[in-house]
């Protein structure tokens, strides 16, 4: 039985069958894959493949915690939800902080898997240890705000619930799944939020009040003693001005996406910045469960132009693209855009990637105002990003396509568009400029979601921050070519060990070193791994992902980079001329990955880390 | 009036409507385009477009000489035959060697331009400023030896045919169009064959005695009797052994393709040298018109497995993608497969790379024994190349599928076929290797015509050549990043000229200097340019060529590279660990172009090339 971390349960929802089961958790899976990312991606494997619709019913949308998740370690307030992308075709995954996940497990479950599709609109109810599929059509059309209220009312007033708006009701392909309604934690990317619609699944309410074990109690708070302050000090910058806090180094840097990737600086980047927002808008900051730092924004806007807005602020990544991309630099306007994008429930990376790119598309010739009912795209307006997140989450107007994301539309517009979509497998690029960091180009094209940071998280190491346990005592060197493989294949491997815990990235930001997340791990679980063990099984995880996808007919050829990144230089900013190396790159990440040619894990690969038997 | 060089007379023929005419060669459009290559490229953009359908009635099949085809000028008898091509969908074309242009320029013209489809097989007979129009039925089916015999006997002793076999005659999409009989010389590339067969015309033969004119008689023939001693001195090597002669070399540099592209050595290479060939099966030498070299090769294999082989012998582009490419070493096969080609009117080039293909994709069970009626594809088995040559010669079993070519195919198959098939644009490379010699990636990625060493033919300059004249003073590094942009773009211009003026690019081994390619130009047309006149008139043919292309949808993300190409270190061989940094070659080349983010000329480029009425 588990000694710490785990209920050891998982909720099993049928919607078609309008019936539920509870699984027992495996011990030996969880050992082998621990929970959130890696645990749900060996459940996806299981319940999908090729043939899986993944607006179908039968594409299981998979919500897991992981051992952490819930318990006194910092920073752990986090879950993930893993299925089969409508956006990409792949595995698709999101994660998301706030309370849902430690709430679910304070219900009594680690996970629940979403199988099948209810005829009518439903709500799941889950609560001590049981569940009910309740009707939601009363909900059905309201925004998430708003139906986070209505379900409170029915439920309970501490519940927590992970709901979709109008965006994932239409099955747009860019939406996701918001929780903790007006703090709005968005477990946004690879279309989610679609997948649950298509389920006619509204939300998923939870509450509990079970304790959550720990095997090592004394142990675990003998060492938060000792890091809590260490991450209070060293997370004192993030939580005070939020991760928008960092975008006027990384406009200096040139990792900053602006005018759909063309240019390489931004004049009006002080405008949207984490100190501006200090200064204006800020009412308050987001704890997310267990949290030290506090780095989710609390802003209102009462009055002007863009006003009410009130609720969760812009992070980084919604400034970048929603505004910086696009050339907006009006702060209100971006904190409006994002509360509309909470509302709708989209992807605010997403959503400013295919807005920016419907603006240069129309500039250009390839959309004209017959697509567009009339009205001028153009660069640096705030109107028009506001107008076209409405009509991409109410699916109308222009937004029917853009709703579809950036490759599907440049497919549909055909010949130059396609130098126009900035994505790797179909998902776009959220807000790093791999021309800025090499590591960031081979860390888009080989993460298993699409183009990500947050899976290979190596740009950091090429910034400001050392990891002397895997080998890197310095940093590294941005613009340098050798070692990217390497750097790129052990940190992908160590943040699938951070998403299936599941415990924030922004850790090493506050002070926390891969040794503490490891004891930690062992502390909870009890199970007294070492850091090759550990490493082995971030591996582990990783490949079976990339497994599932090479059954959805990846390879090496998906393993690329948009030539407009590959080709451009920028010609300005800090990374003015630099471009990433990618071909010389991918052949070493394969050769340190122990994969073939065509960037498949072997059958002595798949041996080695015990994946053999899933996937014969 | 023209002063010399050129007949002024194109001939064209719509066959549909069973009706020749004669058309005036413009002089203005003489003096910008020169021929060949460049004035063919301007007629197909005004004859077809996106719409036009590459075996439809209304593809343009063109045939090109150029001013100095059929002069004394050293290696001067070549033509070119451009049209839509149906195996990659852009701008086609192909030349070839022998006597059909100079013998079309002493029957009165410059050129063919062949329209329309007839109903029933014709072919055209063309003597003395006349053309008939005749039946093929008797002789359509036959191969091209056998036809060129059949129509030599209803016309002219000396008549000289281009003609095609019953690849053509099937539409594959790789076959080519054969002149000179026995002697095979091929326009193969790019599917040319196939347009001709979907006109129902089975050859062009030509005739006459009119005199070429040239300018300055007296000048050209002081210079040649300079020259003409250098050249058989300089060409003697090239002479005795043929193209062939150098694949030892090519060998040993790491620029042979072997095993589809894998392998970095092949053991067999001494068993298929051109030294080889003058041990055993070479009976003589063809010259082409003009020529003081002669590279052709005329074998005969008169008993064993492969008897009888009796004619053209394999030049260094058959034996290396028909063997090397397979691992077949057997000199006598591999002159049979070359006459097999030759006689179906097969592009060598491209047949041994759906050849490799297939085994590669037979070898990883993409391609299975259902496939293939039973018959185990295995590398190295010089029957198996045979068989298959026939079977998409004849367009039957496997071959329906292999005549396709390697892109078709790959996207037949799907998902990791992609991997194996070796092309750009369409087009299968031919039998060097860019990570021997990095302009060549470069080279690849952007002629006009896809995957392509001549119409570049850089990695010469990364060998042994220079051209003061263009400022490459010395070798340059094959292995370099820096000036590739420079060295590309020029060498381009300066080979659409070669392929206009038509001339052998051999002369760059035959000790002809740029500046003798100039000066026979002017004595042999009088129009006394300056070498950045004749610079810019290449440029300019290279870019409508490209505009072209543009109108077809082409633009940098076409502009690329196989994965292989760009990933798989071959870890021996003369170029072990190269990988061609292409993206950084590509922006330094768009640059040095002048052309925009995407690969297309600007407006601006098109206005000072002259070209801007033809795009508008």
């Amino acid at each position: 039985m588990f000694k710490g971390g785990y209920k050891g349960k998982i909720l099993f929802v049928d919607l078609s069958k309008k019936e539920a089961k509870v699984h027992e958790l495996s011990e030996e899976e969880a050992y082998k894959y621990i929970g959130g990312s890696g645990l749900g991606a060996l459940y996806l494997n299981r319940l999908s493949g090729p043939e899986t619709d993944p607006l179908g019913s039968d594409n299981p949308l998979i919500f897991m915690t992981g051992p952490l998740t819930g318990t006194k370690v910092p920073l752990s307030g986090r879950h993930q939800v893993i299925t089969r992308s409508p956006l990409t075709g792949i595995l698709g995954e999101a994660d998301a902080g706030g309370y849902w996940g430690a709430m679910l497990k304070r219900a009594g479950f680690d996970g629940v898997i979403v199988a099948g599709a209810s005829e009518k609109p439903v709500y799941l109810w889950v609560h001590d240890g049981s569940v009910e599929i309740r009707d939601a059509s009363h909900i059905w059309g309201l925004d998430t705000y708003e139906a986070d209220e209505a379900i409170r009312k029915e439920t309970d007033s501490k519940m927590v619930a992970a709901c979709i708006g109008p965006a994932g009701e239409k099955r747009v392909l860019i939406a996701g799944i918001m929780h903790d309604g007006r703090d709005a934690r968005a477990a946004a990317r690879c279309g989610v939020g679609a997948v649950m619609g298509s389920k006619s699944l509204k939300a998923i309410a939870v509450y509990g009040e079970e304790p959550i074990s720990v095997a090592d109690e004394d142990g675990l708070n003998k060492s938060l003693k000792e890091m809590g302050p260490i991450i209070v000090k060293e997370g004192k910058g993030l939580g005070k001005y939020g991760t928008a806090g960092a975008i006027v180094t990384i406009e200096k840097v040139g990792d900053l996406p602006v005018k759909n990737w063309v240019e390489g600086k931004f004049e009006g980047v002080e405008k949207i910045s984490g100190q501006k927002m200090v200064e204006s808008i800020l009412t308050g900051r987001f704890y997310c469960a267990s949290c030290l730092v506090g780095c989710g924004r609390k802003v209102r806007v009462a009055s002007g132009r863009y006003a009410p807005v009130d609720g969760a602020g812009p992070e980084y990544e919604s400034l970048a693209m929603l505004g910086a991309l696009n050339l907006v630099d009006n702060l209100e306007a971006l904190a409006k855009a994002t509360e509309l994008c909470n509302r709708y429930g989209l992807d605010t990376i997403s959503t400013g990637a295919v807005i920016g790119f419907a603006i240069e598309a129309f500039e250009r010739g390839l959309l004209t105002e017959e697509d567009t009912n009339g009205v001028k795209l153009k660069w640096g307006d705030p109107d028009i990003v506001i107008r076209l997140v409405e009509e991409i989450g109410e699916a109308k107007g222009l937004g029917r396509l853009l709703g579809l994301g950036v490759k599907r539309i440049s497919e549909k517009l055909g010949g130059l568009a396609c130098e126009l979509a900035i994505h790797v497998k179909g998902l776009e690029f959220p807000a790093h400029d791999p021309r800025a960091y090499n590591s960031l180009g081979l860390a888009y094209a080989t993460s298993n979601r699409g183009a990500c940071h947050l899976q290979g998280f190596t740009h950091v190491f090429e910034r400001s921050l050392t990891m002397p346990d895997l080998g890197f005592d310095e940093v590294q060197d941005r613009f340098g070519i050798e070692g990217k493989g390497e750097l790129v294949a052990k940190l992908q491997d160590l943040m699938c060990l951070y998403d299936s815990l599941k415990i924030c990235k922004f850790t090493l930001f506050a002070g926390v070193k891969l040794r503490h997340i490891l004891q930690w791990f062992n502390l909870v679980t009890g199970w007294g791994v070492d850091l090759v063990h550990f490493m082995k099984t971030g591996e582990r995880i990783f490949n079976l992902k990339r497994m599932y996808n090479v059954r959805m007919g990846i390879s090496r050829k998906d393993d690329t980079l948009p030539p407009r990144i590959l080709t451009l230089k920028r010609g300005v900013g800090g990374a003015a001329d630099n471009l990433p190396p990618l071909n010389y790159m991918l052949a070493d990440y394969y050769r340190y990955r122990g994969w073939d040619e065509f960037g498949i894990p072997t059958v002595e690969k798949l041996e080695e880390l015990g994946l053999t038997k899933e996937f014969q």
